[in-house]
């Protein structure tokens, strides 16, 4: 993959939903991204209860010049439990049929030609690897997909879809507040693959900010005072904790503000000491390294 | 190996000792599995106290021509605790002079001059797979064993013996009520290296009909109704939830009842939707998927 | 690696500051230990609060010839906590700067051209494998340092670091009192790879012999009478223990008592029976093999 596929930040569209910006300000809201050096934006099928894609395809469809400066990643699979489409029981669908209806519907929604890097959200027990390859394939080929990868994926699941399928990358939660992924191989085998993980809830979905259980206050009691020491904000030290990790994530974000980019985008300019990093990890799992 | 080796459906002899057959019964009962399409047969040397590979070989030499028509699964490196064989403490024996002991012993009680695959019945920590797989390829070009395997081993301990000799299967526990083996990287390497594992407790050793846990009868409350949606009985919805997963499983029996193999062989043709599998997932973990 | 770089017991000298030995009595030391056939000598830069490795070095200085007679393990990578050295959080570090900086102090301090292997002594989060691998190269072509391996390092980690630079050894931690490395795939890998694992606190730190945790207690009360029985120390059961495991581990003697090293040299003529060890196991885990 072209190394520069994704922006080293990625704009989250998680929340655009809740955003309540009309179609200008949308497209307003995509400009000042690019501005900041964020072209990637992060998108799911399932996305504000399936309404995100639509709304930020409103606004490429009313300044479709922005296309060119951008790249978008989506993600399907996940069958959300809903009356109105049929679905009783959440589930995962992987099945050919149902990715290539939901990467079409992407296409659609998005007023786009091709996506640039589609993720199965989830893994899914049913996955058959081989048939799935298949159908990346095939879409990749009608020019439909440039790139492919997953999320929440475990070591194994992502070596046996890649055995099939060039996977470039894996979009995992990691923050100093969620750290198994240090721990369970995820991003040892980023690493190994020089594959960069992207992260989702960089800062424990504002739980860093306002959480009230007994690892999040003894967090910001060491990152708040290491924040100010440093000269930035909290948000910017927890984005510069994840930058710090060697397998190069691209972390997403998760805000409708502008500022809340800035935070992230600042990060890159912080040079966190290794000291600091185990600091913030020790103040997350209690304990100092053994 | 033949990829046609094991059956779909694989009848377990574990408790054969129990049935109380007389041998023209024995017979009989093995006519019957193989006009059902089941003409694998899983044994082990210790079953029914190191009884059951008797029972079925006096079957064998009492009906002779039934043999070109079956295939023989054993197992061994298992050493029962047994004041009689004058062990104090059970304990696991991949040693070479065991398993060849052992696989000839399983020779002579089912009176064959070739088992069709034969498993090491849990990993053993002091297996020497280097000199373990020089056993099995002595046994394979004395035309002893045909192809070899595990049961009950881990990814790690799969790859290192995998490594040394060519193993055709892993065979391991899962069923609606033991789901371990779809989230330890178990199943993700049968089907990475397509290798079909057999099933053991597909029915959760009966647990799944009349288990008074909070799970069990949260699974029963869900499969029930199902069952009787899809028209058909609780064991057979049970069989064609493990035979849903991409792997390609071979589920093992455990009933002495025909019926109950019939169950298991009419599952073969029940196309369980993704849903109604997630639907099982869902009432065994007791959560949604994430 | 030359397969005899190791000895097959290796003296750890993590407690050598504690032995209060002139520097006459340490050169008497090493040469006990040459005597018994134990030519590797474990080192890390921390041990002592760094003042091992000076100690050893002051007797290597002091008799000179026997550098041609022993092989100098050390280990790198932690920063202990320390005024003086004003380090306020203990942390990790693997930094190429850090890396060459530690060895080349362990050469001055041991008073040798060479060490013959460095092991990365905690697996660091933030090593960046290529990176230090890099370092591992410069300081091999140096002739500073003539092998490479880790310390308590996972699979995936060792995986990591071993595609980018050869590793022959993980040291790790296992005993009759901690199972995990048997568990959680190291052993077999080390078996896979066929690289000996060197293994610290054997006899669980002293816990085998005075621990009066259930655990402790009903493993002595199944090792000492088989230690009469078989007519050995329990130290050297508990040796034998290891070293029955087909990885072919490196146990790191801790004792400054030479009996200490006899007890552990003894053990290399002890053949432990598989049930022996199995019955280790079981009074370790409380429950027998399944």
């Amino acid at each position: 993959m072209d190394k520069t596929l994704l922006s080293p930040i990625v704009a989250g569209m998680w929340r655009m939903a809740e955003w309540n910006l009309d179609v200008p300000a949308r497209v307003r809201w995509i400009e000042q991204a690019l501005e900041l050096g964020i072209h990637t934006f992060d998108h799911a099928d399932i996305y504000g209860d399936h309404a995100v894609e639509t709304l930020f395809g409103e606004a490429l469809k009313a300044s479709p010049s922005l296309r060119a400066y951008l790249r978008i990643v989506t993600k399907c699979g996940i069958r959300l439990k809903s009356t109105q489409r049929g679905v009783a029981v959440q589930h995962y669908d992987t099945s050919p049929a149902y990715v290539r209806a939901q990467v079409e519907a992407s296409l659609r929604k998005l007023h786009v030609d091709q996506l640039d890097l589609v993720l199965i959200h989830r893994p899914d027990y049913l996955m058959d690897a081989e048939m799935l390859a298949g159908t990346f394939a095939a879409l990749t080929n009608e020019g439909k997909v440039a790139h492919w990868g997953v999320s929440n994926h475990t070591t194994s699941q992502f070596e046996l879809l890649q055995a099939h399928h060039p996977l470039v990358t894996n979009q995992i939660e990691l923050s100093p507040l969620h750290l198994d992924a240090l721990d369970d191989g995820t991003l040892d085998q980023a690493q190994r693959l020089g594959l960069r993980p992207m992260i989702w809830s960089p800062l424990g979905g504002g739980r860093l900010f306002t959480g009230e259980d007994e690892t999040a206050v003894r967090v910001r009691d060491v990152m708040q005072p290491m924040a100010e020491r440093l000269g930035v904000s909290l948000a910017t030290l927890a984005y510069a904790w994840m930058l710090r990790h060697p397998s190069r994530p691209h972390p997403i974000t998760g805000s409708g503000r502008i500022d809340g980019l800035r935070d992230a985008v600042a990060a890159l300019d912080v040079p966190l000491s290794t000291e600091d990093w185990y600091a913030i990890w020790t103040a997350s799992t209690g304990h100092p390294v053994p």
